[in-house]
């Protein structure tokens, strides 16, 4: 048997770096800026120990687009580089620098808030140039050093020009790249990945106006100058104890992340944990649309304030991912699958830390300002059904701040909701029966005629509310909602007492025998109730279940299979004691009675929204007729 | 000056492996099997040039799960390696044998489909795994060699006890990937990734029911026995050439691509080209809904029959991503970023021919089978529709068979409605007015009124439709469409001979008086209008521009800024030479005057579908009062 090391072969190792290390090209100008903010703050760390023996100052990184030469320069004023430290950080593809320091400087890592961590990130500057420098004066006492490489492995290494402390990378930009010398997409890629990294990022000027000299005419244009252009905020909210920010605060900072939103947020929540991981962010509640698909993707992931992805699926659990707002965490690993991801016990606590805070966050804010929170209910409720349907543990803390908003404008909770209605809305089984309206103008007349009878009715339009209400009648018991048009109101409550009809058994018989001839292919069934008088002659219903299943299965599962292809069944609840139907009982003519029943039907229909194109249009015509 | 060459530090080539190779660690399989199939279609390039002087037979690849010894083997009937084989391939990271192989039979390359292209993909079993073995036997007559490396950059070699022809992986996964020791979890990686690739790839047994033996009693069980599993259709049906197959073919192929899909595709079309690039595939048009976001992202893209990837964004134009199938293209540049992708010179080729095949392919069915290609003109607008707005090219190719449904249901190509219409619809300014309705049911009565006037009347529903229309109207000449709400039809259409007025100027104004009291806080403008004395008495109208501009707003960009913000605006319509608005005019008391007005407008309002809610229960209420 024979043993060996395997042997990486460098002369292929450029055109794999090319291929291989990212799949984003843009990749490379984030890992060098970096690479140039590791440097600057490992000086930092080094100068407040002590151990470095120089001004820190007031460093920068300066970005330069040197277009006609199709160069790109990364200055920065960081520790800089030794000749020895060059060969051993750049020669030794693979070797991280990053790491060594950690391991030297273990409890500074925090404080120090140094990104990389592997090291190779220099190399990507070979997916872009065909040549690249590194100019670099360490802050120890030795001359500057020049090293240069054209992307095969030979690489050169001279006494370098330079008299300030710090390292300069000049790219020299291939020609498949040369997207990279210009200003704007220098720029774009600043705004997408460093405009949160923690050293001034400079790149470029702008014309600054100045105060007018005091003896200028009047006329003279105002004086201007020529300031440095800075491209990042190094001290982002999110860094901050919340006691150091104040409401505007945040409201400014979503201003920043989000500069095309003109929607203020409605709150914020402030992630700040230690132990036992990492985390700090902001999350913003926006306000919401009832669409679930369109929201998502806007919670930004960073890593010590770089951008990383706005993807935070297996992350932030999926009912979060409708927020906004900044989410920054070392801990998070990226390099593996999203399936793997969820599956992995930091993040598993990271998602239910995230969770647990959104939780208290809405517990507080209806707590100390009911007012205000049910102003914004409608704004957020999506989130919050999404997230009691899809976590159970959300599920428990939402009961007490979960609201249920009736048709006049009332907030309950599900509690006081209970209180309030179940001396009236419990049926004769001891079941309590929640009403409930899902459009207000469409149901109108329905809600009117459940008010008339002191019953509350409850407006729930989310379209996810038919699967929160399975789970709530599955959760408590004896527990049931019924929308007001599902049946005649005396059915959907059923009492002990009785209406008496005013129409005989046989009179009945013959209502329901002229009716039947009228309505053509028994479209509906005929139900004769006897109501109060003055109700509405004619009613019709769609029954609870069938219309429920049929929703459920229009927003994403549960129901019953096929059942969103299932036709519309409805009800034609007849009111045996109103005049209107006596009077159809005793006309004479089949011809007038026919007439009769057919408008009654019709108006019935209009109520329900049913009476529509060549239908309605008849209906009208023969309406105008009746006005004249 | 010193030179020197770049070291790549072997000790830490594993752990980065490890992190960058693929941020989807479940690649790995994809690549083993990748390798494996590069194995035997070489041996079969070999054998058929007569280099390799052995059977090359009936070839597979066998998956094997060894659960309880925590084990994935990867076996092949392939070429095998020779120990110098081994030494040169394996122990050399990042030395492609498939470019090598390639460069030395380069004609071959379309013939045998060889897959590899990087040399990478062996190393990322290390991705998932602690330890990996090889045992590999060359079809030369050299003993076997067995390899194995615990991912440290030791490696050990030695003889290896393997008779047959080939090489095996063995795979000893890692604690943190146990997933992949999983019988589901390998199936749907191999349905996702393997489904078609050229190689025969066997992974377990199923159980096959034999017939019954003719001496078998009646309640005897059949008998049955376990074959062999495979789980891979090596000849896909794009590979194959349009001539080989019939339609019943494509439509299994559908099936085999999406077994999840119920509906049957309307029709295929099939990519094959050579030069100047290569692409085979073929595209399906599903059924489409009005929804333009949910149904992305379903076409497969392939590299030689291997799975790549199903977001084809940049590849294909924006409008053709509804559509369904596959693309299999070696051209197709993947590890560069998409907005680089859409710059690429082969990929805009290929974009290109792939909307003019599609082109080709509608004007074929449309000429060839008109009457098929209307009854499917509803389920396949949308793309259309949106192609003609994004893509100038098809803008201009899409005129031939561009259809406009009427709403009794007639199809005509824009030059044939232009033919149809232009006696009747020309209004007095030479302009050709296209009427249309965006709902038979809403519209009906207007669309009624339109007809009995002898107007076409289209039926334009597709949610880009009104951006569709401004396009026509800006590169057509002296072109209007007009929705039939829009206004009084003679004010859409204006002729030269007018209406004469039953009513005289003062009539005239005190009628406008007497509606104006009666209509609140003035939300409709009063225009009275001579019509026909047997058109309705009162019409609602909503104008062109404003009610367009707000639909182009609401359906991404395009009108005017802020116009989706703004109310809607409606007109009153009044036929002074309708009998109803005389008797009106002529009432006497102010109460009954009134109700008439406000009965009329009532009606009015229904027909546009604008009665609503505690209205419309009102109306109902009065109604069925006159019933009575």
């Amino acid at each position: 048997m024979a043993t060996g090391k395997i042997n990486v072969s460098v002369d292929n190792i450029f055109p794999l770096i090319k291929k291989f290390l990212y799949s984003d090209h843009e990749i490379f100008l984030r890992e060098l800026i970096s690479n140039a903010t590791d440097a600057t703050l490992k000086l930092k760390h080094l100068t407040s120990i002590g151990e470095a023996k120089v001004e820190y100052g007031n460093p920068i990184i300066e970005i330069k687009v040197d277009k006609e030469g199709k160069k790109l320069h990364i200055i920065d004023q960081g520790l800089g580089m030794t000749e020895e430290e060059v060969k051993k950080y750049i020669n030794e593809v693979a070797f991280s620098g990053a790491e060594e320091f950690l391991d030297k400087y273990k409890d500074a890592e925090k404080d120090a808030g140094i990104i990389g961590h592997f090291g190779l990130g220099f190399y990507s500057s070979f997916m872009v140039a065909d040549k690249v420098e590194i100019i670099t004066k360490s802050y120890k006492d030795e001359p500057a050093v020049h090293w240069s490489c054209d992307g095969s492995p030979e690489f050169s290494l001279k006494k370098g020009k330079k008299e300030e402390r710090g390292t300069e990378i000049i790219l020299h930009i291939a020609e498949d790249s040369t997207e990279f010398l210009e200003d704007n997409r220098i720029s774009e890629l600043l705004r997408k990945y460093n405009k949160f990294m923690p050293i001034p990022i400079k790149f470029g000027t702008r014309t600054e106006t100045l105060p007018k000299p005091e003896d200028a005419k009047e006329d003279d244009p105002a004086p201007t100058q020529e300031v440095d252009n800075f491209v990042n905020n190094p001290n982002p909210a999110w860094t901050k104890q919340p006691t150091e920010l104040e409401d505007k605060d945040y409201k400014e900072f979503y201003r920043e992340l989000y500069p095309m939103q003109f929607e203020e947020p409605l709150f914020h929540i402030h992630l700040n944990v230690d132990y036992p991981f990492n985390l700090t962010g902001i999350l913003y509640f926006p306000k919401l649309t009832n669409d679930l698909n369109i929201q998502k993707d806007r919670i930004q992931l960073y890593q010590n304030q770089v951008f990383v992805t706005d993807n935070v699926e297996g992350i932030v659990p999926e009912f979060l991912t409708m927020l906004r707002g900044v989410i920054d965490s070392p801990d998070i690993p990226l390099n593996v699958s999203r399936s793997y991801l969820q599956a992995d016990g930091a993040v598993k606590k990271i998602s239910s830390y995230i969770t647990r805070k959104v939780a208290d966050k809405l517990n507080s804010l209806f707590k100390n300002d009911r007012e205000e929170f049910e102003k914004k209910w409608n704004d957020i409720k999506i989130v919050i059904e999404y997230g009691m349907l899809s976590e159970d543990k959300f599920f428990e803390k939402a009961e007490k701040f979960a609201l249920y908003p009736t048709v006049d404008g009332n907030y309950y909770t599900f509690e006081e909701l209970q209180e309030k209605v179940k001396a009236n809305q419990t049926d004769k089984d001891e079941k309590l029966i929640l009403l409930y309206a899902s459009n207000q103008e469409e149901q109108h007349s329905y809600i009117e005629a459940a008010k008339a009878k002191g019953y509350e009715v409850l407006l729930l339009d989310s379209p996810i509310i038919s699967h929160l209400m399975q789970k709530l009648e599955t959760s408590k018991e004896k527990l049931s909602f019924a929308r007001v048009d599902a049946d005649h109101l005396d059915n959907l409550i059923k009492k002990e007492d009785t209406q008496i009809s005013k129409l005989s058994d046989e009179e009945k018989e013959k209502l329901k025998t002229n009716l039947e001839e009228v309505i053509e292919d028994k479209k509906y069934t005929v139900q004769l109730e006897s109501m109060d008088s003055d109700a509405s002659p004619f009613i019709i219903t769609e029954p609870e279940f069938m219309r429920r299943m049929k929703e459920m299965q229009q927003t994403g599962g549960g129901g019953m299979f096929g059942m969103g292809n299932m036709p519309e069944m409805y009800n034609l609840i007849v009111n045996t004691n109103h005049e209107l139907v006596s009077e159809i009982l005793n006309t004479k003519t089949a011809k007038k009675r026919e007439r009769l029943i057919n408008q009654s039907i019709d108006l019935a229909r209009l109520s329900k929204g049913l009476l529509k194109g060549e239908e309605l249009t008849n209906f009208i015509k023969r309406s105008y007729e009746m006005v004249k």
